[in-house]
């Protein structure tokens, strides 16, 4: 992937890690298969999260990814993750270092696998349920979004394969999703 | 999977394997978790092909989607598949059979793996190629569907993992899936 490389290296002179997400320079790319470009539309719409980012994922090891959902924790959004058992403890997971930064993770309870792929940011239940526990009456605006497709959030993901990834405003197809994941939060609260 | 199983019994008496897709019953199961009446939602989408099935899948091991994959031949549907090279040669593969039954397939040429998991079913890019090919100036309605997820083809994907897949007429959505078959279908021309 030469593309991304270059945005590598434009955008972090001296970093050997890529520990600040390079949206500008990378959204600007014309290459729409660019690895960078892709990912940082995922992170651009994490960014823009009010109120909620509820993720289902096999695998997270995605460091540009994980630096968008400190920010989005810094900015007071209440992150949510479900996981697959064995990948949590996975090496180079991020999902161990959100936890530690107070990022509720759960699990499934049986050995069925945890094979999804999505977030939902801002799903209009999850917001509800959100400004009913903080006791607010306003609300701020907000537009529910979902990122799901077939790749995980890993370096071999998002550069290495063939996949397909869809971020779409569908209310119904959030609606969807936030109800998916609701259910299986529920289920595996004994985790 | 109570569910699936009861389906089974009631549909296939008498029947070891499941050879025959069992929608009729299936459809009407009140369980949104039901594998099999999530499974005969795809069957249902297939057996609607006027023109083109487009597949790009990781596994394919399902013999209820063989099957309407079959009937689709048989109705004269143009069927393509691209998989990923160490799979369609795995055990219980059905991606084979459809191969020895004329279906075309092609791999990545490189090691980059195949990951995707959807269906373009009449995409428009497609069905006016067949045209062109054919040299038919009239055509039969159809509408274009994508079948796109976390799910692939196989039991446990239906069965045995938590999964997500959608089936939409989104007709943005299904012009960008074939845009995304047809740059892989030329980009592995030769394998
Ligand atoms: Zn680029
Ligand atoms: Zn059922």
């Amino acid at each position: 992937d030469i593309c991304a490389a270059q945005h590598l290296r434009k955008s972090m002179p001296g970093s050997p890690e890529l520990t600040k997400s390079p949206e500008p320079i990378v959204l600007q790319c014309r290459n729409m298969y660019c690895s960078l470009r892709n990912v940082g539309k995922i992170v651009e719409q994490i960014d823009r999260a009010v109120y909620s980012l509820d993720v289902a994922i096999y695998t997270f090891s995605s460091l540009i990814l994980a630096d968008a959902f400190k920010r989005a924790l810094q900015r007071g959004v209440s992150v949510r993750i479900i996981s697959d058992r064995e990948m949590v403890f996975s090496s180079g997971s991020q999902i161990n270092v959100l936890a530690c930064l107070g990022v509720p993770v759960r699990m499934p309870i049986t050995s069925k696998m945890m094979h999804n792929k999505y977030c939902v940011i801002d799903g209009v239940e999850r917001v509800e349920e959100i400004r009913r526990l903080k006791q607010r009456k306003w609300i701020r605006p907000y537009c529910s979004v979902v990122v799901s497709g077939s790749v995980n959030w890993t370096r071999q993901g998002f550069g290495g394969n063939w996949e397909n990834c869809i971020l779409s405003e569908d209310k119904e197809l959030a609606r969807m999703f936030q109800a998916d994941f609701t259910r299986m939060w529920k289920a595996f609260e004994k985790s």
